[in-house]
């Protein structure tokens, strides 16, 4: 049992344009690195060696409500000493806070010497999410964890199934404008016509069925919200323009990431993505709105202890 | 290219509990079988060869104006004879008229040399499941063309998705009682929470993981309804207590088939599927209503021309 290591904690795209709340994908880029220290007593230490100026509280970081979390499951016999350095930008809508808590989790796991099944450290990082956002969701943290895209079934009981993942790019587009998440779930209507809820389950069948049987063009036509794009794609400007001239480019689909602002589309080929992301920053750049962009792809693995 | 042939015509079972109005599966029993001879002239005869008494004027019969459209298509060239002796009961909930549509459809696709694809094929069959319900929906004619199961990810456009298939059993019962068709789609309410909505399409995506996955025990628990079994099923008397008492036989799970009253349930097992049949028969038998029961397997072949 080493005292120490070192993570590697992905960034991640939760919902997938029609899988509101039950569906998400871990990204190759960007993640946090995280050293976490084994500490022999009863106490948290946070250090951050980023510019977020994130809080160094444990009960008010994300991170840090997780390791309490489990030193507390562990009988408060021993401590956690971590040090951030975050990459994934706070309010991006590409799961930092996710990437933090289960960073967290898998590592402090490891020290213990995986004493936790992944089932566990969802559960533990869930605590980080309700820190964040007040709502214990596992559409980030769930395929952070585990790799590659996460169906939440159901949280209450926590039934996660891991759908087989098609080697396909990513572009991810971050505007520097900012959305809360409560904001973002605040604006959503609490009804929704049968209707729009059939066409809405006819998409996630055919996303899921699509991922499950290598289809990309079926991932691509699946990719439709009626439901909550409508209403959250409001507050991201240039958004509409975004999602036709990617497509025209060559894109399959895609959409909102988590409750945005952040916006990912899906290509089958490398190009075809990189030609993405030109037209990502031409639509921005015209509105002339600052941003960050990543091409990537999905990454299988999750969180990785590297050292 | 013969000038008449022999079809069986399988029932099937739409929406299977969770996928409201967007999957259906085909059987192996019941089916019917359907005779059809082309004719020179443009013409519809149709005679009945069971005790049904449905009706043989072409305009109202839901096989004559599949029938009917297809002749217009050839330019009212042709016309057909029909003689029907259908097993389905009509009303039974586990698509009796899809049979009928479907069957004639590929029937005549097939007098005429198989110049239809599959998908004209299912808009032709449409035709009489908007005769029959009002409503032009694919879910019993798609699974019942194709075989297996289908997903109907779109109406418009047609976008159907086949499914790969388990090899599981099925028990189904049919109450004689009747529910007709619009009056159990009328009592759905048309708003739906966004939290029902939610779980709703989680056990969809998880129930098109479990049939691609092969993974029984998934299937079992997605199949819940928290949208249309609790309106539909107070329409049918025993519903809960087989539900629980064919679960405790062993079934993975299993509801409403169609707009009921027949009640389906799936097993691993054949033996299983056999015990969940007199379950079945036991909670009917104490009710006092007369029933018809099929222990049966999912048909992967669909409409079979066999002479």
């Amino acid at each position: 049992m080493t005292n120490s290591c070192k993570v590697h904690s992905p960034a991640t795209i939760a919902n997938l344009v029609c899988g509101f709340d039950i569906l998400g994908m871990a990204l190759h880029e960007p993640f946090d690195i995280m050293e976490l220290v084994l500490l022999d007593e009863p106490k948290i230490i946070i250090r951050n060696k980023d510019n977020f100026n994130l809080p160094t509280d444990p009960e008010k970081n994300v991170a840090g409500v997780v390791l309490l979390s489990i030193m507390e499951r562990m009988g408060n016999r021993i401590g956690f000493e971590l040090e951030m350095e975050k990459h994934i930008k706070p309010g991006s809508g590409i799961g930092s806070s996710a990437a933090s808590a289960a960073g967290a989790a898998v590592a402090a796991n490891h020290l213990l010497g995986n004493i936790f099944s992944d089932h566990e450290l969802v559960q533990f990082a869930m605590n980080g999410e309700k820190l964040a956002s007040g709502v214990k969701h596992a559409d980030n943290i769930s395929p952070c964890i585990l790799g590659g895209i996460s169906l939440i079934r159901s949280i209450h009981p926590l039934d996660i199934v891991s759908i087989t993942v098609p080697d396909l790019f990513v572009t991810v587009i971050h505007p520097q404008i900012e959305i809360k998440t409560s904001y973002a779930r605040q604006i959503l209507r609490q009804q929704v016509s049968l209707k729009d809820a059939i066409r809405q389950w006819g998409n996630i069948a055919g996303l899921v069925a699509g991922l499950l049987q290598n289809d990309p063009d079926l991932i691509g036509r699946s990719m439709e919200d009626v439901i909550i794009e409508p209403v959250r794609s409001i507050l991201i400007p240039g958004f509409d323009e975004l999602k036709i001239k990617t497509k025209e480019a060559g894109a399959l689909g895609g959409g909102i990431s988590g409750s945005g602002p952040s916006i990912f589309m899906l290509s089958k080929e490398k190009q075809t993505a990189i030609g993405v992301e030109s037209v990502m920053k031409e639509v921005y750049d015209k509105i002339g709105i600052d941003y960050r962009t990543y091409v990537t792809t999905i990454n299988k693995k999750g969180v990785e202890v590297i050292a």
